[in-house]
């Protein structure tokens, strides 16, 4: 166990505007977790003769929105297979996470009530946990499953700047490099402190921003190129000279999009440490969801305008993203910051509104679903 | 289980000022817990032949400052006795509560170090519980060990205004009466909730605000009465007009201080639902701990002026007492609410000042160890 290594020195760049925000703006984010209920039934199948208690987790969940549904089908699923184990799903997070809206969801105090399952449900407990997950966060062998949604792409630490773009998936040579590195050692350090949580027979679920067997990714999906664009709005600002050259490097994600491969590689190799802890492959796939704002304009018939799709798209990407260049200007006065980041989105709508063909935030995922032997 | 009775209907009233601003203010709230290791310690021997998790609960914690060197040292003695047993503590708080500051505070992001115990013991898994704890929180015979300091005071729900004090201990008749009623089935629900989850010979000790054989209660041992005090600048904003009288009433603190007598009295009537759920009493006794503000003050050799110990007395009672006075003002315009809070507050300060004799905020505490059989 390696508990002083928290891996949250990326905190201020990640956390995300609180209140129920992120989860309004994320309806794709949860369309993908829903597609994920028959395997987390696969892992959590009723047994009315089971004993003790069921512990399950959710790593990196936010304010626990997105997966609210999914939780409370698979609960509710059990109830009605005749399983009456108590259940305590602890929700992990960095500590800057909005744990207040999470309890209060989960109890029905916000929200949609039919939801809580806290509420509707009998012997449901929940818990958050603050500590972030490259390190263990249960007890040895005490968690019967995990789960984690869209939450691993991001590393515990930048490894560098990236000096020629905004993403790794942009970077190149010895940046490009130093990133996929840094994703190979979390990775591992994420494996194996989940080995060494789950129980034998304990299956872990991760849903995780990926690259696709067609070298497609999170908006860029055979049309406009997201973290492109986002690359060439934020350069105009320098080239304008409105933003310093060290301000336009510092406006690096802390994220990378691992492949299929990379994603299975510790779990296929009998002598990774990984595999040594008792971690293997069960199953490894990728997922499409299609962008929810694109879908709602190119479905809308002519109704909705050019300027309300793009209206509707840039928020969800902002959601996410703003931290990132916000933080590149730390030192500015915060109005100033501010002014200069809805300047660098609003060229960005503005752009979408002239010319929306091929915009879209589509999400592509890589699923890994392991057990511990 | 009464999963859906959460009794967060004061949650309003009851959130404290966040960002660490409450164990800054509450030495003495710490001091009276640091008295609690033996009890405590009492209840965790180190066992070295101990197998599985030591599964721990601090309820009522606010942001964990306050319990966190009580905490570190009875977890460092286990270690020290060669108790190598995997901890799990979780904090319950109410949904509103800063668990932020509480993940950092025990990872050593933020204030002191030396007891960040996450960071400097090995296997101290840390986690929050949102769910208020007149409920089950802990599935069935699961915890080994409760601890709460200075939280159950408050009431689920508040029975009625008081219209003629500000406090139940100046309450009156039918009003006293049913302040009494309210903290006798709150105290019952919070024991049977405690019974579910302790496993057998699992212990709880509970610290709270109560009245001792003396009749003396927090602010009101021997000197100046606070709850006058309080209730006495209160009217006098009323009487003056500045507030209305609907809004004098309203600020009626949803608290209780049980006796010795009406803490153990389910605990000892074997025909109670508590004895017959299997708790049963330990130890009760009542500690006093004198005001951290006023025995600087008084030891100062009069290094210290009236004026700067009423300046350092009052933000302590203010930092848990202020939500009541600015909920009694709901309605207004927030920076007006505050204004007159103000107010409130410097009038109780410029009096102490001009006469400081008997102005203390001595803690009366009961404390309770029960033991699940
Ligand atoms: C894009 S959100 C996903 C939220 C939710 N799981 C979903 O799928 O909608 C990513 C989350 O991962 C969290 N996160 C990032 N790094 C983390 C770490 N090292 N440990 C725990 N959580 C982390 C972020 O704080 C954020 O809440
Ligand atoms: C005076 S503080 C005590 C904090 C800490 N235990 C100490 O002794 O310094 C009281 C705490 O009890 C919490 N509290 C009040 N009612 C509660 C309830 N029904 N469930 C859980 N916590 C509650 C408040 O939110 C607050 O954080």
């Amino acid at each position: 166990m390696t508990a002083n290594q928290t891996g949250i020195s990326t905190q201020a760049v990640l956390s995300m505007r609180s209140g129920g925000y992120y989860s309004e703006r994320t309806y794709g984010a949860k369309q993908a977790i829903d597609k994920m209920l028959p395997v987390v039934q696969d892992a959590l199948t009723p047994d009315p003769a089971a004993s003790g208690i069921l512990r399950v987790a959710d790593f990196g969940a936010a304010d626990g929105g997105t997966s609210r549904e999914l939780w409370f089908k698979a609960f509710q699923a059990l109830r009605e297979g005749g399983d009456g184990r108590e259940i305590a799903i602890t929700y992990t997070d960095l500590p800057s996470n909005d744990f207040s809206t999470l309890f209060r969801t989960m109890q029905g105090l916000q929200g949609d009530e039919a939801l809580a399952y806290q509420k509707q449900l009998d012997g449901v407990f929940v818990y958050g946990c603050g500590t972030g997950f490259h390190t263990q966060l249960f007890p040895s062998e005490s968690l019967d499953f995990g789960f984690s949604a869209t939450a691993m792409h991001y590393l515990s630490v930048k490894p560098c700047e990236i000096s020629t773009h905004v993403h790794a998936t942009g970077a190149e040579g010895a940046e490009a490099d130093a990133f996929a590195e840094q994703a190979r050692a979390d990775w591992e350090r994420i494996l194996l402190a989940r080995a060494a949580e789950l129980k034998p027979g304990g299956r872990m679920v991760c849903l995780n921003f990926g690259i696709d067997e067609k070298g497609r990714y999170l908006g860029n999906t055979g049309g406009q190129h997201m973290f492109n664009m986002f690359d060439r709005f934020w350069k105009e600002l320098r080239d304008e000279g409105k933003i310093t050259p060290t301000e336009y490097e510092r406006a690096t994600f802390v994220q990378y999009y691992r492949t299929l491969e990379e994603f299975t590689a510790p779990l296929k190799d009998p002598s990774s440490p990984v595999a040594k802890a008792g971690l293997r492959l069960v199953d490894a796939f990728s997922t499409y969801t299609r962008c929810p704002y694109e879908t709602r304009f190119s479905e809308s018939g002519g109704s909705m305008t050019n300027a309300e799709f793009a209206k509707s798209l840039i928020p969800t990407m902002r959601s996410w993203s703003e931290t990132v260049f916000l933080t590149a200007l730390d030192g500015r006065p915060p109005a100033e910051a501010q002014a200069l980041v809805d300047e660098f989105y609003q060229s960005y709508e503005d752009h979408v509104a002239v010319e929306p063909a091929g915009h879209a935030m589509d999400y592509i995922h890589i699923v890994v679903v392991m057990e511990k032997t």
